[in-house]
């Protein structure tokens, strides 16, 4: 029996989950960074701080799965209990690691807070675990193997996403790295316009018979991604394998839909585009309130393309950030082709940007009437040569956050569609 | 044995989970829900579309809790698979049900899509089962109640965010409520500033000491949420007992810090404060890049305050749009206290608003100097009369997104304290 790691389970530790009161990112975190390491991850469980039944999950887990990853549970307060649960389930003792409590008092040290006694109970680790320092709070990560012929591995990682990203990906990864099987690469078609039912109504055919590579659809708000995943002995071969599933796919009616290639979001894909082309951009934003320019702005590099946007709530500040014309909106309304269009070139010109693209609509769910019901969603560009506006009618049923997200994904696919 | 339920899991379905490509908001939203209902979750699980993990996941669900609620795996492709799986499970054949094929139909009719062949497989469904229509999508949501004594009740509803939402709080929820035992309320104390090892060493034997109700403290980017919930024959008296532990928490050191009891966000109790006086509210924003905006227009009604914003990324758009001084930049540079005063009333001033608030600062990873490293912010509030600046020196190791996050937090907090 190798010591290869093959398959995993997640157990995510704590009652707040279970309460609703954060939404589980780890998760979704974990499993993306598992296949990329070829690690096929079977089941995601979240628990609460109760020992009985983490106990029972951890068991579960480690019947089916080579490894456990464990995020929460390892604070200083006293439901803090993963890491003597797993001690207890392979039987090892706990013991003070002197490495770890002198970081955690230099931790405190240096961010001038005080320690607490029960910080101490951070540093108390089962017997023979492999301990990976935390840079980034108090509690240390740690890895214990156990089981039959030590052949099942619990990683256990502390609960805040600000700590557990950076351990992962710094400390845990190359440890998993010479523990993985086969090399598994995935590449992401990224799909703008064409719903999923009409994606897999064309390449239907294509998903059904792919095993290896496979094809995977998902769709989020307006977007369709296809997953195309192969598995192979090394990295160039797995690649080859997924490129030619795309080539397929590109050379279907769904090709003129893929705006990119594992290019992660719209927002990425407008920002690239512009930047290859040396171009500036500015947004003017009604309702979608400061959504386009923080999705730009949260890519790190934006200020190379992005000089800023105004985001003008009310008709006075449209005018006075934008010079959109008091008749305009009089007698076309906020709400119109005509002020999308003055809003972009307004923006345009105050920022002496290269393209300008501007949002106004209703996202409701109050502010609908009979001719421009919830939904109504005027996006403008403006270039040197001149503006476009698309009109969207998105359903007055969907939420304001769907309304207000769509409407920023038309403005990156008008950049995109451009023609510049 | 009454027909009560006490008691749940819930069970999310799909690949895409389990590949890290989507977030479980399902399972977070779902266990709120049931909170509100005094419905004890004790675990959710997320499976792929594997139909035997899915028959493991359901039979273990459902032998301890009363009730499984599933997400994902209602559409039209042939790897949606829980209405089969659960029907299997209580022993019960699948039919057609007439009037959800008709309303899959029509929808597809009123949307202007064509409606394809696989739709029709989302109209099968459970004898026995009772069916939720779908307002906000093709597949419909149902209820199936089976097992011993039919004692056990499975609710499948769709996997889209957009769908689920309604669904449930229209159709759901009345049909739960008729079923629910014991009624529980939660109260949220919302503290900001103040770390959470710090809380618990303030109230620690409050929280060790309380059953009934408990108070369940979690951290969210700078924030600290103590949960006080109580459970009891009514609401009113659920109400009190929540109350005065409240008030006794109130009466420590923390009760400084508490921004709001079920307030939500900071930006809605900034918006509260601000409607209350009567007062407009203009943001100008460098690093966190339309964050405040975002925040502050995700609230319906937001425009009784809100007039709008500046993303001010270059320098230039710092002088053009909010009139800071070349001198300012050049002297003391963008990322100051004296760049954030002039931004927070040059926007003040742009948009004719009674407070303005202003943030500029690094949010990295990149940018950092030794003087100014990353995490180095400057927050700014302007008002008739005058300018204050706070400024921030979060850890240079955080991630630009908490750093982007919590320099907002701060912009509100700043609001709350300002002394209006």
């Amino acid at each position: 029996m190798d010591n290869k790691i093959r398959s995993a389970e997640i157990l995510c530790v704590g009652t707040e989950l279970l309460l609703g009161d954060i939404v589980n990112t780890n998760a979704a975190f974990l499993s993306q960074k598992l296949a990329e390491l070829g690690i096929c991850v079977y089941k995601h469980t979240a628990v609460g701080d109760n020992p009985e039944r983490l106990k029972a999950a951890l068991r579960c887990a480690l019947e089916s799965a080579d490894m456990v990853i464990t995020s929460g549970g390892l604070g200083p307060t006293y439901d803090d209990l993963t890491k003597e649960t797993v001690a207890e389930h392979f039987g090892r003792q706990m013991e003070l690691d002197a490495h770890s409590l002198c970081r955690i008092e230099e931790y405190f040290k240096k961010t001038g807070r005080v320690m607490t006694e029960n910080n101490r109970k951070q540093a108390m680790m089962p017997k023979g675990a492999v301990i990976f320092d935390n840079d980034y709070g108090t509690a240390p990560a740690l890895a214990l193997c156990g089981g039959e012929g030590n052949t099942k591995t619990v990683i256990m990682l502390p609960g805040p996403p600000n700590e557990i990203i950076p351990i992962f990906n710094e400390k845990v990864m190359p440890y998993l790295e010479g523990r993985r099987n086969s090399v598994i690469v995935s590449r992401n078609v990224h799909i703008f316009g064409m719903g999923e039912s009409a994606v897999e109504n064309v390449i239907g055919e294509i998903m059904k018979k792919s095993e290896n590579p496979t094809v995977a659809p998902y769709c989020k708000e307006g977007e369709v991604r296809l997953r195309v995943t192969a598995s192979a002995a090394d990295g160039d071969e797995a690649r080859k394998m997924c490129d030619s599933v795309i080539e397929r796919i590109s050379n279907t009616e769904v090709g003129q839909y893929i705006y990119g290639i594992d290019c992660e979001t719209l927002e990425r894909a407008a920002l690239e585009f512009l930047r290859q082309r040396g171009l500036s951009f500015a947004c003017a934003e009604s309702c979608t309130g400061g959504l386009i320019s923080k999705r730009m702005t949260e890519i790190s590099g934006a200020s190379e393309v992005f000089l800023g946007g105004c985001v003008t709530y009310a008709n006075e500040a449209k005018m006075r950030l934008l010079g959109v014309r008091e008749q305009t909106l009089a007698e076309h309304g906020a709400v119109s082709e005509q002020t999308a269009a003055e809003m972009a070139r307004g923006v345009r010109e105050a920022l002496g940007a290269d393209v300008g693209v501007s949002v106004t609509g209703i996202a409701g769910p109050t502010g609908g009437t009979p001719e421009k019901p919830v939904g109504t969603v005027f996006v403008g560009i403006s270039t040197k040569t001149g503006e476009q506006v698309r009109k969207l009618s998105l359903s007055p049923k969907k939420s304001r956050e769907y309304i207000r997200s769509v409407s920023a994904s038309n403005a990156f696919d008008m950049v995109l569609k451009s023609g510049l």
